[in-house]
């Protein structure tokens, strides 16, 4: 049972219990921070930064997370490392497992954080493994939801609550949202609105999940006007052009991509008491002018990333400690290799 | 008035008084790192190194600054960061002013620091902009001026020392020639002689700004052997090859580049007591054995960089300290993401 | 006498007691981490860790060793230099000298580490320099030897040991095997066994140093099953397509890399008490199924260099600090620069 959070995969291996414990743990490291409190708890552990995708969000908040939780932090890209040479990605977590206490890895194949912890021996958390999952992103989000609402008065720990999430874009390929998807459908009474152009609909097994736990899914029932009055959270994606097999694909969905951005006239039609979100970058399916606004959420879910990840990584070095501490020598039994034990 | 030092964006914010102040905590760090004294007073700040462009020198001894003050530091470049995926520079800075509490940019615009500085909430430190200004490299080369200077009994603060500096090669292009030439033009009577190709001259509008201010410019009025008796600073620079639009162009000023180069044989016709400066990296246009001339001082330059970015630094983690640690929560107010109130 | 510790060039500059003290020292490091006890022993210290060629272990290890040993780090590559605009390594080096108290350098150009040491006044660690040497990987490999045939009850350091070393593949452009058969040379009876195609043997000026020792030298006399049965040792290396001249001739050797692989049938024939070495990356030499025998010995030896590294930043940092912390000033001396008293 412990097991299966050694590593951070995916966002199905959460309950409930562990989002709001995490959620407690962030809102702990927010409140430290105002204080300017300095941690040093963490003295002397590494943590290394695997990243063979850029990055700056997840890359950066990672590292300054290690940081204020007094972590060193390696920083590697794939250009510097030996996967040039045809180094397998087992062997460099095996290798990278010699020098530090937690690795973060971004790749872009799906199922690469789940290949690296199987050989690792010390804890992985996936960054973003292709159009896979980005559990940590969801668990900001979530956090950020949470904060966010409860302002409202709106309480996403009680079972009383009814929320409604409307997912807008690239529902097909954005990671993030298959990992944020999952988790909002455990923590409360959600109508899930998604809207996206045809090609990029939201994957049907998702969805099937989520009516099967008895929320509500509606899945391009309506336009984005007719849906922001509806709205509690207006969750925006970013339409990446490298996901379409054609140009002419992409210049189809693109010539409607109004359907799929907002500006500030638009926002007149939500409500007062809602939030927008963008697991960032954007490029123009939220206009610069909505930034002013005070539902513009996204850079206070940036800030979140910063806390969230101190509650993550402070979890795994704890784990990690304890299970270690007492058998230093683990290194040189050959079984530790294999990395089987960790496997979730 | 506070505010104009926020950021570090352009040599022109600087008052007389701020470069002597400056330069006075940059000799405190010298003499602090002779008694290899550790600081922790900034323990727990991150400072982020942002570079769109390849540096050795500026970017290292920003790092190691920050590092001796005690702060983290992360290392971004271009190519690991989601600028790649279309991000605006402005969602960029926004982005890392979550994690941070200081952002030093190289970018290969002009203009591009103040854009970031707009956009905010944390100090933005001009590290370079296209061929626009270097502010941080004028105020280590005028604190190696001082020091140097000094050693032979000519004091910059005294308004009755008179000093010549020679500029030599690129001066069109030079970020860091235009930062200097402002900022000598405050300190001390100099004489200005720029030598340079005719398509590379120092731009009319500085050369006016220190006529207008009293100073003697002489631009193109005499050769490089002529100007060397009368040289109490010789500044060196690079020229740079993809400044010109056709590879003729460059051929013909290369043709005469003994013209803009010094060499041992040369540096007999200057005098004994005067110093030879260049920002780095230098092609051949100062031949290696000058290195071991005493005069030589671009290394000294280079250890000078340190000293004056501690200072840059610690100013800077100061007044971000007292501005925000009275409100933490800063970051969940929507307007102080505009970043208009750091516009300087 | 001393200089010649100033720098880590060459194994040649080793003597046995240089090797056993180097030895003992990592022992101790690998003592303290299993004690997970901290080092703030060199706070405020910094190294450089400049690689112009893509490393995983190497880069790794040695900045998670400056870690642990209290210091900060600076991690450059190629691409985000000056060296890109031409500068010179020398000049990049007494750059770095201004803001480190050692440098960490991987180098395509054989020699470029010794030109390196000529132009620095801070110590330089030869992390591996084109097809020259690769010092601190054969100390690395020395100390896994010495761990591992002491379980056995064989001690490397007694005269009347004997010992057979078996190294694969290609031991011509092989830096770390270079540096390795020298080593081993210095300390034990060696009976040196090397296996390769015709076109990547053993440089023959290396194989008669070891003939004129008095050890043993076989240069392709047996197959690689005939001289399992025989190992104390084996040595396995990675055969680089980008060490051919034509594909062609890389299409030959490949035809017969079964000649140089081992997978556990194979590994049948070994003796029990044997260890198997690799210096990583490994593509095929080495089959995964053999990671489970507890033979193999590769992932430990990436867990020694950590120790290692530690060892050789501690002894150079020691000597470093004793000359200079007496003369701090010591960078504005012109005579300094030309780096010759480092030389080796």
């Amino acid at each position: 049972m412990k097991n299966s959070l050694h590593h951070i995969i995916s966002a199905s291996q959460f309950k409930k219990s562990d989002v709001f414990r995490y959620i407690a743990n962030a809102r702990r490291f927010r409140t430290e921070s105002a204080e300017s409190s300095v941690s040093t708890r963490f003295q002397g552990k590494t943590v290394v930064n695997m990243f063979y995708e850029p990055s700056t969000r997840t890359n950066c908040s990672f590292q300054a997370a290690a940081h204020k939780l007094g972590c060193n932090v390696i920083s590697l890209t794939e250009a510097a490392s030996s996967s040039k040479k045809g180094e397998s990605l087992e062997d460099t977590i095996r290798t990278l497992g010699c020098y530090a206490e937690a690795i973060v890895l971004r790749h872009p194949e799906r199922g690469a954080a789940h290949r690296a912890a199987k050989a690792s021996r010390i804890p992985i958390i996936n960054a973003g493994d292709g159009n896979g999952e980005h559990p940590t992103q969801a668990l900001l989000d979530v956090y950020t939801i949470y904060e966010e609402l409860a302002a409202f008065g709106l309480n996403i720990d009680s079972p009383l609550t009814e929320i409604t999430v409307c997912f807008v874009g690239d529902l097909k390929n954005s990671r993030t949202v298959h990992s944020l998807v999952y988790l909002l459908g455990l923590l409360a009474n959600v109508r899930f609105i998604f809207l996206s152009p045809k090609s990029l609909e939201i994957p049907q097994m998702l969805a099937d999940i989520q009516i099967a736990n008895g929320h509500q899914v509606l899945i391009n029932t309506m336009s984005l006007d007719e849906a922001l009055p509806l709205c509690d959270v207006l969750y925006m994606t970013r339409i990446q052009k490298e996901r379409f097999a054609t140009e002419f694909e992409y210049e189809t969905v693109m010539a409607n991509r109004r359907d799929y951005s907002i500006d500030g006239e638009r926002m007149e039609r939500a409500k007062q008491q809602m939030i927008v979100m963008h697991p960032l970058p954007r490029l123009d399916e939220i206009a610069e002018e909505v930034d002013k606004d005070p539902r513009a959420a996204y850079f206070r879910q940036v800030e979140n990333g910063l806390y969230m990840r101190m509650a993550i990584l402070e979890q795994l070095l704890e784990i990690h400690a304890s299970i270690y501490v007492d058998n230093p020598m683990h290194a040189n039994s050959s079984s530790s290799l294999s990395g089987e034990q960790h496997n979730t």
